[in-house]
């Protein structure tokens, strides 16, 4: 099969050919660059909703009921659940298949988990490759939702139309420090699991943070509360994010969020190509475990290695 | 000042230089490379701690209450915070500031929080960096905190000699994810907060965890309960740390692991200062600018962008 008639496939939304394409460029397999540049013109401009939140929070629960009041609309759902544990593990903790049950018999709904494999990166790449090929294949909504609060996560979030912070009450000591790190990026932030003790402290306290954050574009991000697993406040939960469309698509600032998250996807893709040429060759790669083997035994310092690696690439 | 000077005036263990070799390097400033060639010749083989665990599991007590006890044996302590919230919002949330009042003011110990800046990304490369200097300063016990479970942070942890995770009772739906990502990158367990509902519980699935876990240097990971605002159970973590250093020093297996951790410090400088050669002049990042603007309109699809970036930068 030609890659050509992969993203054919992809385009009648096929989900085998959905699941193969997001393979492809998982593993940045030969061709991928060549797909992505055939999906990339069959966006349909599905709406793109990232999620994310502390370990805890409730997120997965928090997607799926969400997932299930787009299906009850009739629109085709794709998620994408980001898993940093996958490196060590082997992937897919957040499984696809622990979810097959609520929702992956659904044909409307494609579930993903994703993951790095080995240490050349590409997590966020790959990601938005992901979005950009369920896009192609017709689901009007794509979820992505992330475990954690590192880099990567926050910049895969910030790269949606919507981004969703997910807190709950009495989170503990590092509270403040997470709040103020997502800040910037939540449009819209959730308190769930609202039928706790502290739900109040969680709320005034997000306010005052709110109150001091200044946003360009006028919106004013709303707190919605919600009980996920009683699938308590997720109406109000898809009317904020339909406001923050509707704000959106006739915002000024929009065209400035757009140029940035453009700009990041190029930026990352380009590291990860930049990488894998100097490390295209053989012999470019038993250099790298030769000049490892030095630097572990501090014979030789990495900035040095980078050098020799680097001029024997472009030899 | 030479930057030649500025690497002695480090490894005589003055402070301020410290923190403008540290600012140097995290800027990636003109000089940056030359520096850490000397101060990786200066080393002097530190113990490098690293500790990681999910938002509010009292990382941060438990890293000052360590810092204090290394303090106690007249090991100096360098602390390195990474704080991933300060891409959004300027840095230093974890806060140097915070714990001045607590560990400050001892001249034995010098805290500092990391942050990157801008998006080529950098804050794991930075941080080893950062580890290095305090080496060559001569600080015994160098902690490396990170907030967050994302993949930067595990792979800054995973550099260090001793790898330290840390759980807290009753987390939550997240918490079989988390401990799966980290369970190959823990060499000791903390549950701290062990005054709380729960810890029982949290034991036995943590033995379970870890019993299906396969080490191929003959440790196995101890699991060790501290409260660490009540100093608790922080002789017993720091015997542990002892133990494995120990254990460590006589390992075959530990070969391994430092090519793994050297291999993975080459790879990360390399994919920054390729990106960095690609967007060196004015005329390169004009470009990328312009190919951000057609991205984000969809004229123009990110691969074909990065074609042509790479096709400029290399004439």
């Amino acid at each position: 099969m030609t890659t050509n008639s992969l993203s054919q496939r992809v385009s009648a939304g096929e989900p085998a050919a959905v699941a193969r394409a997001i393979s492809r460029i998982e593993d940045g397999s030969a061709g991928a660059a060549e797909l992505m540049k055939d999906i990339y013109q069959l966006s349909r401009g599905a709406l793109v909703i990232g999620i994310t939140g502390a370990p805890g929070a409730g997120k997965s629960s928090l997607v799926d009921k969400l997932a299930l009041l787009f299906r009850q609309r009739g629109e085709r759902v794709g998620i994408v659940a980001v898993d940093p544990s996958s490196p060590f593990s082997g992937g897919a903790i957040l499984g696809d298949r622990i979810r097959m049950q609520a929702l992956g018999l659904d044909e409307g709904v494609f579930i993903r988990s994703m993951a790095t494999r080995g240490n050349l990166g590409g997590l966020a790449r790959a990601t938005v490759d992901a979005v950009a090929i369920l896009d192609a294949a017709g689901y009007a909504k794509v979820i992505v939702e992330t475990v954690g609060v590192g880099q990567d996560e926050v910049e895969i979030v910030k790269a949606a139309d919507v981004s969703i912070v997910v807190l709950v009450p009495g989170m503990g000591d590092d509270i403040q420090a997470i709040k103020a790190g997502i800040m910037e990026i939540g449009d819209i932030f959730v308190i769930n699991k609202a039928d706790r003790e502290g739900v109040y402290a969680t709320e005034k306290e997000l306010e005052a943070l709110l109150s001091l954050a200044s946003r360009d574009d006028g919106w004013d991000p709303p707190i919605v509360k919600t009980v996920a697993t009683e699938n308590q406040g997720l109406d109000t939960l898809a009317e904020a994010i339909d406001k923050y469309r509707q704000t959106q698509l006739s915002a000024s600032a929009t065209s400035e969020r757009r140029h940035a998250i453009a700009r990041w996807r190029i930026v990352e893709l380009m590291r990860e190509r930049l990488l894998a040429q100097v490390l295209a060759s053989d012999s470019s790669v038993a250099m790298l475990e030769k000049l490892a083997d030095e630097v572990a035994t501090r014979r030789r310092d990495p900035y040095s290695a980078v050098d020799e690696l680097i001029a024997n690439g472009t030899q």
